[in-house]
């Protein structure tokens, strides 16, 4: 088909391929004529080759953890950012290529550089382990920009170590605390998630300091673990209606809204009911919250506008991506429902 | 680096772009002799570079329909689809591509692997309008494998005219309405999605159907018009009070979970509430059917299951893509809950 783009233009094939690779010098009339040529026979460049002499992609990738048989598209968490990172990528003109990574398996950013799968990366669901880290600090070393959704790392000297997009869990959880406190409870059970990631150590730190603030004992029997699943919320319901029945605990703050909504159910099941007999506060504001009955007091997260906010600084200047280190921190907003009434 | 290699290995820089590339005749002593050379230098050859030798991206695309402000990875809908194409992409190697295509942008689905973007494709969200129509007929004609999702189309003779994976939805919309008949109920409500969906048309045939069967009379004006948004379910508020009150209406059928949810939530305000004032059931049997309060009668759609299917038919054979036009459909269940309790 080049061949007879070359023959109808007149000009050689190696011109052709520079024409419509848009590499290498080729007068204005010439190119014209090779484009017309080529748009009468009907002729598709291969994207992908033009961007193979480019050395672009076109694609904006975005690493996703995977666990076999975990929904993660139905995550509210996942899916609102990966929507904002979508409609971002959709009006720049990339495309999303979604990579799903193994808890455990080697992280090859670097490679997926090096190998023209993508122009730029995203990556959700990183943890503060050596093998994150590690990772992250290899591409950072490389110079391919990226970007860190909803999780942060300790700053080298006064500069953040990677361009991250982070909300600002720590007054959020402040906020949901010092609401629990201000409707009149004391014993404030806090269930959080894993500590590796930067988000259950700010929500932990929020609730730490209102505690002080108040005066309240920081009882450590009170905070409980979970894995930001329902079922993991759901597993505490022994425990949590001990505390309840004992008179040991008058509210839940979940470091999230599936373990506030799987810690409800199962208090349900025992005739305990959230904004009667306790105040539940949730955190993330997922549809779920206000689906849920009683509605679910929660903190509302910007997992759209981050996941925009980091596409945008990445594939800005017109496709051609630059790297930044800077860490943006999006303010976050406690929303008060029907789990949290106030108490007499 | 490729001319480092060359030189380590002592071979032309030709014979380093076979074996790197894997084509063309090389011995195999010379292809050990290269492959040592580059692992010795640090050298990672560009997968694009290999693809693009082999035409390849290794790239399974996925169409979704794309609405500005529409979250769209948070509809149950295509988030389980989603889920179980990406269970499988992983499992076969491949990765995602995910291509957002407005409802009126032309579907230049051919270009996609002309351009070697994507070595075959699932369609999400397609209609059965003359653009989407089109698109996959000269998709078809030009012999890329692809595979259409929760959508069907007209037999050209005996033969599917595409390859497709549905659910049995004409099957489940006659289980929903048929329960509703036997809980007591005879003047029921259908609120359905636009009939470009093959979906909605097999959900309004199995309602139709049930009707025909049960004696009752068929009342266009019992039929109600949603798009399949929370919203519009929502919207219908007035009409379904109106009805319900005069006593015209006794259940509502809603063509999917999100329309059921709107609706209820509406009555609600007006101090009707399912399962006591009227029988409600869904469809889908999201996430949000366990949530509502009450819950949510139902029907299950294997979603997640269709697009596991779909990515396998489309990546097996070791990676090679295989066309087939097939018709696949799958079955659903009814899911009765707290919504459409038994009526005295």
């Amino acid at each position: 088909m080049r061949q007879q783009v070359a023959k109808l233009a007149g000009v050689s094939e190696a011109t052709v391929s520079r024409v419509l690779n848009g590499v290498g010098p080729v007068k204005e009339e010439t190119k014209q004529r090779v484009l017309a040529a080529a748009a009468e026979l009907g002729y598709v460049p291969s994207a992908l080759a033009q961007r193979f002499a480019r050395k672009k992609s076109g694609n904006l990738g975005v690493v996703l953890p995977y666990v076999p048989k975990v929904p993660l598209f139905s995550t509210y968490y996942f899916s609102e950012m990966l929507g904002g990172i979508g409609e971002e990528a959709q009006a720049q003109g990339y495309d999303l290529l979604m990579l799903f990574r193994k808890p455990e398996q080697p992280r090859d950013y670097t490679a997926l550089f090096q190998a023209h799968k993508v122009d730029a990366l995203i990556i959700l669901g990183a943890r503060d382990t050596a093998l994150d880290r590690g990772a992250l600090e290899e591409l950072e070393r490389s110079g391919h920009p990226f970007c860190v959704l909803n999780q942060r790392y300790a700053a080298r000297g006064n500069e953040p170590p990677f361009m991250t997009v982070d909300a600002d869990h720590w007054s959020g959880s402040r906020a949901a605390v010092r609401h629990l406190v201000d409707i009149g409870c004391s014993r404030i059970v806090f269930i959080n998630g894993p500590a590796q990631y930067s988000n259950s150590l700010d929500r932990r730190a929020g609730y730490d300091r209102v505690l002080a603030e108040s005066g309240l004992e920081l009882r450590e029997e009170l905070v409980l673990a979970g894995n930001y699943s329902r079922t993991s919320g759901y597993a505490l319901t022994d425990q949590l209606e001990a505390l309840i029945r004992a008179g040991d605990a008058d509210a839940i703050f979940a470091a999230n809204d599936r373990m506030a909504i799987g810690a409800m159910q199962g208090l349900r099941e025992r005739g305990l009911e959230a904004g009667r007999d306790y105040a539940l506060c949730g955190y993330d504001d997922a549809d779920a919250a206000r689906m849920a009955s009683p509605q679910l007091t929660s903190v509302t997260v910007p997992f759209h506008e981050m996941g925009q906010i980091a596409a945008r600084r990445l594939l800005q200047q017109d496709g051609e991506p630059k790297i930044s280190a800077a860490s943006t921190i999006l303010p976050v907003q406690l929303v008060i429902r029907e789990s949290s009434r106030s108490r007499q």
